[in-house]
């Protein structure tokens, strides 16, 4: 998907919505169990009572992953029945060097048709270029992210800049705001002034709304560029709003409440 | 697995190698393409030829994920074919908030059943805690990698402590010499030293060495400990040595010269 095109969708839905599928076994309805495809069949649902509320998806792939080789074929099966106009991403925070970092790239742009996948930068340019050789693919880099330990090496300091200020900056070597995304957590609504400086036309993927504490309007009145620029992901907050037969009602319902709350940014 | 299982090993052995498995369809020789597994039947003939010379496999994630479900059935299969005193390591360089790292970890250590996994350090201690929690079982965490753009962001510097540096004190108060290792590529062998004084009793899991041009008796001069705390690996100048149907012999003959420079150093 080309930006041009998420930007289009933005402003049709009036939502930058991201909806996290954190799929879970342990924590979907436990009727959804007698089905073939318990992860696939509560995926279904979800985006069916979402998809006009949202602009992305963001299945975790670690959710995934830790069901072998059936967590794989519901993955596939969930990314093919999201609807082609809604930005796919896949939240597997690879990062490897250049040869590895391509197989990465293949197998969610090509195997699994992702538009995007959100990138580690430890290990510098060979984590990262490598995704950026797909036409309409989207590298989503990790920059200050959400969770309370993103200070232990993202806040590192040299000539006044943080190593998540050098990641953004370094990262314009390698591409642009047509290929890269960045991910900035919610929980740092602070610094969302400063982090729209050195990105001033770049998407972000913002974590951390809702069960981590984030604050929506801080985020969108100092991160938010003419464009929206910003994709604000709920998971737990929107798909387990329900536990019941009623899962789905209760994630719309839920997906609703931000979608509403985004209206007012149009 | 122990330390003190995996040094005794190590002496038992005379061997500090480790033998990485990023076995591409494309690479292996064409002749196994008729077999149901291509990848496991390549694997399988890899192990039956080099087991008595390593103490470790490292089986590249990215080469199994790439090929969707049925890959990860060959990589179940191929890490219960590995005999049970030699370490595994998925090497997957995962690193993501607390249960998300979590489920990583049950992945690689229950699902599959690994010794061990890489771990980027980017978001911090939630990246790698949660790995500590499994008995016996290794986080594997990238410091100074092998690849040209390491340079990118693990030397960035503060208070005279390079990134590589701080992941690696950091991380001592997650965990121990028991639980974490450092990935240390060779490419750097004039850093060696250094990296010793810094864990002194740590296991350092080496790449570089062959297709990337490190250097062993370097890396051994100024890395080993006394329990030689350095698994080195090579991956494609071993698994493809050759590339017909002698393919093991010739990945032997590679494993063997390797081996054989290994044992001046015990």
């Amino acid at each position: 998907m080309t930006k041009n095109e998420l930007v289009d969708q933005i402003f049709l839905k009036k939502s930058f919505l991201c909806v996290g599928l954190d799929t879970d076994l342990k924590l979907i309805p436990k009727f959804l169990l007698d089905f073939e495809d318990p992860i696939f069949e509560f995926n279904k649902k979800i985006i069916d009572a979402t998809k006009d509320l949202c602009v992305a998806y963001k299945p975790n792939i670690a959710f995934y992953e830790c069901l072998g080789s059936k967590g794989w074929d519901s993955l596939e099966k969930t990314v093919k029945y999201i609807p082609k106009d809604i930005f796919t991403i896949a939240d597997a925070k690879r990062g490897d060097i250049g040869n590895t970092s391509k197989m990465y790239a293949q197998t969610f742009f090509e195997t699994y048709n992702f538009d995007s996948v959100t990138i580690a930068p430890y290990m510098g340019k060979d984590s990262v270029a490598p995704f950026l050789e797909f036409k309409d693919k989207w590298a989503i880099i990790l920059a200050l992210t959400s969770n309370e330990s993103s200070k232990d090496f993202q806040l590192m300091k040299e000539d006044g800049e943080f190593l998540y200020e050098r990641v953004m900056k370094t990262s314009f070597e390698w591409g642009n705001d047509e290929n890269i995304m960045f991910v900035t957590g919610a929980t740092h609504p602070e610094k969302f002034q400063e982090l729209r400086a050195l990105a001033p036309s770049s998407f972000f993927l913002v974590p951390g709304i809702g069960a981590q504490g984030g604050d929506l309007d801080k985020v969108v009145q100092f991160g938010r560029n003419k464009e929206i620029g910003l994709l604000i992901n709920s998971s737990r907050g929107i798909i387990y709003a329900g536990n019941d037969k009623n899962f789905a009602e209760k994630a719309r319902e839920s997906a609703l409440e931000l979608s509403n709350q985004m209206k007012k940014y149009f």
